[in-house]
């Protein structure tokens, strides 16, 4: 059985691996005070070009979404996202157990799909303003986006910085999930030859470099621009159980991501095996027009059916005329040959079917 | 100047005022333990044939949701409501402060604006139930709706049986707000031949009595039938700083209301009043078929111009080719001279026009 | 029979009673725009000698206190008290279901009974700084107080400096409860020469001027001298449900409170009452040495039954030997037949004794 | 540099690294429904005698804390513990951050140093249940105990019995801490004969045990008895972003942990080095009488400043006469021959002062 279902179901890539190995059994300084996560965070902060911020090791995504906007926002603020966005969705309504909204906007469609648009964001903080009970109404003080999106969408450099001015414009934070980044900086990299990490960082308040879909063993780099932020934020992350008392743990895999391009080229394999994949599946229709390393092609039921005995991965939704959304997820462990052997299959169904 | 702008902008009703002014200088016990309070209370259980139950008196509506909603609710469980619900828009995120999520259902179109259906409600937590991923998504555990809605429609008693059935079915709280009940208790008596205290009481754990927008000074009553839910109550209450210390004051008030059909007479009252204006408005669309004290007209911007001269009412949406949404709001203060007012203004700039 | 069991078991003063009928029926702006309010704000700020700031006219204590709590401190900071203050004792952990620890500090004996020093918290400030582990520690980043204590005793203009000195020194909130303000106001005027309005309004981000307590039918003025935090406070009282629609009615109130002396009026009135008790138990030890409206004489237990039968009043602690510590709580309306009543009988006691 | 300065300083011990390692490239069902999590489920059931109730793996100690009593608590109910606990003074706030008030008992002296007694647990109980405004005082819900305590000393079997008994008594919830819980299951093995996580499993509605301080690489289990808590425990795990998407990786370490008396093994031999630390510091007093992994002697500044050159371990607290309370922590990777230097190193300091 060849698994396209998910890009967190084993450990780490084999360098992360060794360097855990090596540093099992020195002495670290705990809390992340160690020499490997002050390593890793001078390798991220020059990866990003930036002069200021700090960066903060945490073991999962939807702690850092919860950290950060709780470290962010007053009682009355709320944050802004797609309808779609994780916050939004799959996180058991962690924002809101630290108090606050999520003020959702629908995702568009084409290019658009999975995302919201600086215009949207600007139209609903306006619409607040002029209110007149807009003290009656949560105010939109951050906008949440995630790069590349739920369905493997990606936000554009011009879309990002036009999501940038609106939120100067209003005062508002702006914070990226990056739980796939290596898949977008790749990919931005490669196609508009801008350096995805830099323009978060001129960007944003915050955006985190996800490792556990991208290679690592697990773990989050949260990289916090906002010094206001950095200022006491050690206290929060240790409030929400976030602090690992072995920092170290973390600090190692992003010291050994960051060196040699390891995160950029996990980032280019996934990107290059999803492609290969859009590929196979040229003839149908996709749920959007992903360049990243989730595909979401609409195929027959049969043809479903038909590749599950031999390749796990989703149904993403049953739709009418017997048609499901189905999903393919790559990662470092995928193999040319696990490409192959699918193109194989969809090749072999299409030759029994005529 | 002749006001429609909303039922909240003077003090109590001549009786109540009176009665507050009687109990004024009386020793009454603090806390909701007064005399006033354990009348109202036997008052409001009697007007609902409950046998079981108790009676809460709070300050507001806000408080009256918020604390309920907190009390019922574990961590991970959210409401459902209307995405126009109270809750949902106008509540500044109370119920997000208490960490909760408000699970939103669009609201329908027709008889149906302004309200959930029991067939939604139960699409929405069956396809919570068949979820994969159905504990990374809020649990809903209670349905609130308003009788009469945020725009005057109202749920008729064979709706309200059919959303307490569902809610049986799948173990979720049912709440209703009340901020304008005595409008609804008024005209289902008179349409339906239905009691609609006694329906809610059989019919939900919990609803208010709203006083503030209904001829009290101010203060609500929240029925608690669930005595799962009374049983430390007032903790809650208390912890919410909704624990009036001088209870009597509201107590006083639900006395009097719930005597001698005062709270029914106010809502026949406000709705003839409002029923009128439906008339005087006939040859216009509406924003929905309000039965109760708001109406909603869609009138032209000039007509709107000639009666803000004289009349003070809202501007609730702007629309295309110069047609504006406005709304009245009747109450115990509104007399028949000022609704006759309104419709010789109305015909007046008819007359002018033609 | 006489009660002295506490100052909230009546409605309003005849002079706020006069002024809510006649504002009864007028129209008024919901939401604390109407004029009343304005006019109580203007009142209150010129007694203050204040340039800046604001006046929110909150339903009760709790929320006076959990509302301006929740607007001031970011997710890991707390708030110091004594450990006998109302904040941390009885309001059924209001300000931690805010998400706020209450770092409680021990109250003194003698003089301190009931009260924190500036030396005391500027050594719990220290130590937090200090503490290698600070960031694993709540962060004390406000000081509340009581004027008067929970048990009368008062701060004296010099301990209210030395406090706000400490603040300032760490940037530290400092709030004042002032539940019963009317009473320290009256005592600090005639003793210390000193208006205490003007020194609070110097001294403190925000104090409250209890109404409840002190004649007001109920009500209390949160008065905001920091605004950063009146800037976008509105907001914070509509979530937690303390935002009144018919704001006017508090505001009519403190109209009154501010006008001829009323507030000083009462304060004095109830103090009179409260030392003439103190008098009374002359030849008893006392738990503090109250200067305000609450007397608490350790009685032996055979006199307080016999008071018991003609006196309501509260048995506050029984302790060894046969003796109790009882409570005295004198208001508005508290006569002087009463305390006269109340010196017979203990005279009458006495004589029975001997 | 040899450290005894705590015990999270390195990562895994070799048999757990060992098998991470081969569980690495394996596939593995994401979020704990994978087979090691399983496996270790099973082993520690079993290890309890439990026929009911569920492990849950948890990436920290704070974490679990606030992740079970979050669960477990309704908004006005709190969590008894000493002054002293972890969840009280270094989890800045999380408790608090979940709503919930910490009610902190004093703890006791001599053997019961840093713990509370079913006597003093009792007593709160009783004085809030006769509290006249019981309603408006916290209400004392959960008893959370840390086994070993924070300053290294046991609450024998018995006195687990005695507050397990207080706890079904008054219903109240009944939580153990065992972030060191391998030296207290050694100990008390050893000692009493008894098997500690049968007890606990008997006595509690979930304890944890700790991995972090007890040769994991990183990670607690939490072994949840209560099975209405189980029920939909998932949700708030996930909530909280303490739901690791490998889940595996924390299983793989309990397998091991469980497999050939490792765990055992680990607290044996860390509660042998400390005895051996207690035997070098036998003349001089001590700040408690551990019988675990820690060790708390009162030394002379000057042989503390002695000991600084070659061992690394903490200063604990000031004292006069320069005096100093210290702390020495052993764990898996302390070497008799680091013991026996510390021996030599007192020794010689010795020598030279005599």
């Amino acid at each position: 059985m060849i698994s396209f279902s998910c890009d967190y179901l084993t450990g780490a890539c084999p360098e992360i691996l060794n360097a855990l190995n090596k540093a099992n059994s020195m002495i670290h300084s705990p809390y992340g005070d160690d020499d490997f996560s002050k390593e890793s965070q001078q390798l991220i902060l020059k990866a990003c070009g930036a002069n200021n911020g700090r960066v903060w090791f945490l073991s999962g995504g939807t702690q850092s979404n919860m950290t950060f906007i709780k470290a962010c926002l007053r009682p009355h603020e709320g944050v802004i996202s797609t309808n779609e966005a994780h916050i939004a969705t799959h996180e058991t309504g962690a924002i809101e157990s630290t108090g606050h909204k999520v003020l959702t906007l629908p995702s568009g469609t084409g290019e658009n799909a999975g995302k919201i648009t600086a215009y949207q964001i600007e139209q609903a903080v306006i619409a607040h303003m002029e209110d007149s009970s807009f003290e009656h109404i949560v105010k939109p003080k951050m906008v949440y986006i995630s790069q590349p999106t739920e369905i493997g969408t990606i936000y554009t450099p011009d879309e990002i910085v036009a999501i940038a001015n609106v939120c100067k414009k209003y005062s508002l934070y702006f914070y990226v999930d990056g739980a796939r980044l290596a898949c977008a900086y790749a990919h931005i990299l490669d196609f508009y030859k801008t350096n995805l990490f830099k323009l978060l960082a001129q960007s944003c308040d915050a955006f985190t470099i996800g490792g556990s879909k991208c290679g690592a063993l697990f773990g989050e780099a949260l990289v916090v621009l906002n010094d206001d932020i950095n200022n006491e934020f050690k206290y929060i992350v240790k409030q929400g159980g976030a602090l690992m008392s072995k920092g170290f743990i973390i600090g190692v895999q992003y010291s050994e991501l960051f060196k040699n391009d390891l995160y950029l080229n996990i980032g280019k394999h996934s990107n290059n095996m999803a492609m290969q994949i859009k590929q196979i599946f040229k003839d149908f229709n996709f749920l959007s027009n992903s360049y990243t390393n989730q595909q979401f092609p609409i195929i027959p039921l049969n043809l479903y059916k038909h590749l599950k005995d031999n390749f796990d991965f989703s149904l993403w939704q049953k739709l009418p005329n017997d048609m499901v959304t189905v999903r393919f997820v790559t990662s470092f462990i995928t193999k040319q040959a696990h490409v192959d052997a699918l193109a194989k299959a969809v090749e072999d169904f299409n030759n029994k079917a005529n």
